[in-house]
């Protein structure tokens, strides 16, 4: 795996249709947030690409703020601009460096995500620009927070009962979030989550793809702790994979015999 | 456990907008078929039920077919009394005892299908009446066959290198079917993996919940092995789930570190 800086959102559109159907999620737990996302953009099968789908937002001493995008691919790439535009001008009265409290920069988002749907020909065509977010985040004095910006500009966040998100191709990676998340994981294991639940993924959907990048917040350091990107032949992600394959095949190959197989244990 | 007989398709629609969204599930393996589903229905959170959605056909000495069936449960209990209604009329010119292949069966059953979507008023609602069905089963003197029948009547049908068909909430228990499912498993391996994915979708969703009904069909044999039916509290139920669930947790835990972490192997 590679340390990486943070990548460029200010790529021009090349397909209008160019979706990232996308896998991306975050973990809230007690020492801080763990958010992760896949690369793997596409408008059918014949326009694969890949684009980062995690901006980072660590410029300012006050805050840091992580960003996952999931959804058309015009639609994540103009709300990026106009937040850096936002930052950027010196006139803007609003942007994530001023606002006050992370729900507010979950809402400024949600509006500017509509404002992007809403200025498209795509009400008279059959293209779907609708794109979804998470934000995750800590501003200074206030506890780290993590917000679901849906479509629609409305957002909900995570909780301690409730301590993981997800947008895209949310399914596939559920069932093993909702078996091992807990608030109690440490941010490493909450990392091997991720990548557990991204690779189960990647493996029922080739819309999700690598590389996939995962960032650390650890609580009330108000800086990214570290930022990882795992490739498809990264040796440490493949060796989870691989152990993680293995280990669901033997963990299979012991489940309880039924009652007239060999070997079977008789119900109490 | 316990064995169980076939259950009757005839119940009256009792709600219109009741849909079962259902997990239904099959695996073709060398030995033979296994089918399984799950038996909750709900429109809405107010409306939650029981029906199988199981139906066995093995009247006839020359054959045995089983059908499964996701979606309206008006439009597919629709299905299954005008199957019944076939059989039963000795005029009636086809029926699942006179059709001459599977295939013939899968088409027949897809055309009953869409008459029963379009036969109600439901383009003029928000109503739902799509439906979707798995059959399998074996005619003497042809191979078993599995096939999924959509809702427009057209059906596709598994292969060896695509051995498993799902229909309704499938994605929750789709990548440990990736991941496992050959054509060499025995029946009784097919039918620990079934459980298995439908314990992982039944945790990620509440529209799925037991009796879960499995199904075992010996190649050549014309007549189903074993029915059997696991309800919530199952002594075999809960111990294969609680064994897969600690056996999940144990491989997680011992997944491979991190560098920086303590007990991190180098990589090569």
């Amino acid at each position: 795996m590679l340390a990486y800086r943070r990548t460029s959102c200010q790529h021009l559109t090349r397909e209008n249709l160019l979706t990232s159907m996308t896998y991306c999620l975050a973990l809230k737990v007690d020492s801080g947030l763990l958010l992760a996302s896949d690369s793997r953009t596409n408008a059918g099968v014949d326009h694969i690409n890949t684009y980062s789908k995690m901006r980072i937002f660590d410029d300012a001493p006050d805050r840091t703020l992580v960003l996952l995008s999931a959804g058309n691919l015009a639609t994540t790439q103009a709300v990026c601009n106009r937040l850096q535009r936002d930052l950027e001008d010196s006139r803007s009265k609003v942007n994530l460096h001023k606002l006050d409290y992370m729900f507010d920069a979950a809402e400024y988002i949600g509006q500017i995500s509509r404002r992007a749907q809403s200025l498209t020909g795509a009400d008279q065509s059959s293209v779907n620009t609708r794109a979804s977010f998470i934000l995750g985040g800590q501003i200074k004095g206030q506890p780290p927070r993590l917000y679901l910006i849906y479509p629609e500009g409305n957002y909900i966040q995570a909780s301690s009962s409730a301590p993981f998100l997800q947008i895209g191709e949310t399914k596939y990676g559920k069932p093993i979030l909702d078996r091992l998340v807990h608030s109690g994981l440490s941010l490493d294991d909450a990392a091997r989550l991720a990548l557990v639940s991204i690779d189960s993924t990647r493996r029922s959907n080739v819309s999700v793809g690598p590389p996939f990048e995962v960032a650390y917040y650890e609580r009330d350091r108000l800086q990214l702790t570290r930022t990882l990107s795992f490739d498809r032949d990264d040796p440490h992600f493949v060796r989870l994979c691989d152990q993680w394959g293995e280990a669901l095949e033997q963990s299979f190959s012991v489940l309880p015999a039924f009652d007239w197989e060999e070997g079977a244990q008789s119900d109490v």
